[in-house]
């Protein structure tokens, strides 16, 4: 199974000479190809982000926004404002002040899912060739969304603790004695996706200084904080750091991802350009979806509601955790997150991941191979594994599974001898930067 | 009211330097721009193209789309295709039929508003400098896309049957000795935005032959083809040239903007690019939404709705037509569309829309400047107005109270003698191409 197109098109397309160059780049999304493997029902799919909505109030949500189309459909259905509905930017204010957020309504900009975030906001400041500095790994969508705009990125090597700081303080330094223009940080702090790392509060302090000093923005993307399952969450990057931060919040995974509303918080200036940006792009984010999700938080207690989804998360995290305990072979390493969706595994030295995903699939069983969170080719050891959808049982079998695959593998490779390719970028000692 | 920010940044934004090319010729929206004037109730907005959508029958919405998310919620409110669902892809197909379209599910892809598919397709081909061709004048918010992607836009002139012919070869031909780029025409076929014109059968086959022999790919914007007030839809250029039409529909104009469901019926290998670009711009477009116009198709007579809506705008339209007849003075002249929202107004020599405009809003009544539907600044003696949102009675109010002001400004000049700056640009005599 291939997850990247041919870099230029065949000749029977007869419009190839008429594209943008920014088409020519573009690659099949891994998330898209693995949609039709995952969502057959024999295979346990450890591979994809879809949230378990399963648990919220239908028959409530149904009734009160069937109420709302009938008393105020004609708002909830109109067209609205570019930069988003005020109630919501003000509900999004009062859900980001549970991380340390003070923000302004007026410095929201609603979009269509923080995806479209992400994607106004590289629009915003990337000419091709500039640098996005991410951490390494980083989530597939958004190196999707930076390739779509010509960046190049370069990863920043993460420990336990998040990025670390000295490298993140090298390339930036490295970059700059080349000429590159180095345009912002994207990190995920929070259960960073695919990893699984919480950035710890001191890591988040030193990142911020670094970045203020050398004056690198940071985009922020935190769609899990409020998903922390050991603890209370970590204050934000923006909630000290209000300046030089652009803050990236969502609704899919406390709520629910079909209404596409995410949002970006952003410093006054940069919100003008994002909102600009909104109007060229969808005149305004879905209407109907911002009245749909005030209506949800007006009329239902959504922060119980958050512990509901931790609740049934932890179980399936911990089954996952217990799961890789029991049948992952030797040399099999994993982290264990407190929060978030995923778990990312590092394979014993020899096995590559998206080499063995076919077999994984007839062994009923998928996942993401690690190569997809490196815009480099790096993560052929690593994989993806979300604990997020599937139930605790169905985990435990996926591992049970995946322990099988793995195991006749190497058993393979004992027999004929290991394929020792050097993998020099598994997770603990991260890659450094790209600046050599 | 200036309607345009300056082209640089001021130095009290501290990003000015780390923004991208595209970012800093972005301008505020005219639209934007309008809306805070325009909303004030006791301002007659001839300004907006808000459909006036009350006559919904918002009981029944209400209570099925309740009964959606009761019953599918975990459905219709999950993450889903980034080309749309399959259900709504088919139901776009029936409707496109409606204009002699046959269309396969397989080539629809589905965008958040039709405004989002302007945006892919732009994305898709152009590289900055490549050259659109579009008609003098043309839609507000397409010229801003456009201009978001460095594209160069030359516009084409009309008569009352649309895009002329030989302007239109002779473009492309100067263009192309120029070598320049050019990589699609974008046209507003049916009732254009803003000037109401309705391109006739006999030059809708002259632009699509044209364009075939000469290699450029038509790009078809079709929101208003099914509100034809006088007579039956005339085909669509993607009715029978299915192979050279990237064709753009919405749901805004026949059931309800608020939800942001538009779509591009594009030949197989232009699909896959926008589905890619749609993944990189949203993961997917909004599943709640889709979900909800398909429930409203399934549930409701929806062709009969499309008569009401027409019986409705038919009535609007004559009472504008009426009330210019009635109010404006001699040497005003304007279109009369037999379809969608607006008709375009050419005022006496020596008149400035866009000076006047202030002059207007304080008289309580709003148009847009004729220079917001061009590219290259023309239109200053044009205004749009619409009569698709306010009542007969307010629309025939509006324009008494905008003849009040042209009549006072005619005095005015009368009095110290008229300003008559030439304006080549009047509609009926409209631009050639900026190919000097």
């Amino acid at each position: 199974m291939s997850l990247e197109q041919p870099r230029r098109d065949t000749r029977l397309d007869r419009y190839v000479e008429t594209y943008a160059e920014r088409t020519h780049g573009l690659k099949v999304s891994a998330v898209r190809a693995l949609f039709s493997v995952a969502n057959r029902p024999e295979v346990v799919s450890l591979a994809g982000g879809m949230p378990n909505i399963s648990d919220l109030p239908l028959d409530i949500i149904g009734s009160k926004i069937g109420e709302l189309i009938a008393t105020r459909g004609t708002q909830a259905m109109q067209y609205g404002s570019g930069q988003g509905e005020e109630m919501i930017r003000e509900q999004i204010c009062e859900v980001m002040s549970l991380e340390g957020i003070t923000g302004h309504p007026d410095d929201v900009t609603v979009t269509t899912g923080s995806q479209q975030a992400l994607d106004l906001v590289t629009r915003t400041f990337i000419d091709p060739g500039d640098v996005i500095l991410a951490e390494a790994p980083s989530y597939v969508g958004a190196l999707g969304t930076f390739a779509s705009y010509q960046a190049r990125v370069v990863h920043i090597s993460m420990d336990s603790d998040g990025i670390q700081p000295e490298a993140l303080l090298g390339a930036i330094r490295a970059l700059r004695s080349q000429g590159r223009r180095v345009k912002f940080l994207y990190t995920i702090p929070n259960f960073n996706n695919p990893s699984g790392v919480l950035t710890s509060l001191e890591r988040r302090h030193e990142i911020a200084r670094i970045c203020r000093e050398e004056g690198v923005l940071i985009v922020e993307d935190n769609p899990y904080g409020l998903l922390s399952l050991d603890a209370d969450p970590i204050p934000a990057i923006r909630s000290f750091d209000a300046d030089n931060v652009v803050y990236l919040g969502s609704f899919s995974k406390t709520f629910a991802p079909g209404f596409r509303v995410g949002w970006a918080l952003a410093p006054h200036a940069v919100r003008e350009k994002l909102v600009i940006a909104q109007e060229s792009a969808t005149l305004c984010p879905p209407v109907f979806s911002q009245f749909a999700i005030s209506t949800y938080l007006s009329n239902w207690d959504w922060k119980s509601q958050i512990t509901v989804f931790k609740d049934m998360y932890r179980a399936r995290r911990d089954a996952m955790l217990d799961g890789l305990e029991a049948h992952m072979p030797e040399g099999t390493t994993w982290t264990r997150p407190k929060g978030g969706f995923f778990v990312w595994v590092t394979l014993p030295e020899g096995l590559d991941s998206q080499a063995l995903l076919p077999r994984a699939v007839t062994n009923r069983v998928a996942y993401v191979p690690g190569t997809a969170f490196y815009a480099d080719g790096l993560g052929s050891r690593n994989m993806r594994l979300s604990y997020c959808f599937p139930t605790p049982e169905r985990i435990l079998e996926g591992t049970r599974r995946l322990g099988e695959v793995l195991d006749a593998e190497l058993e393979i490779h004992s027999m004929f001898g290991i394929d020792s390719t050097p993998h020099p970028h598994d997770f603990a000692a991260g890659p450094g930067p790209d600046v050599s």
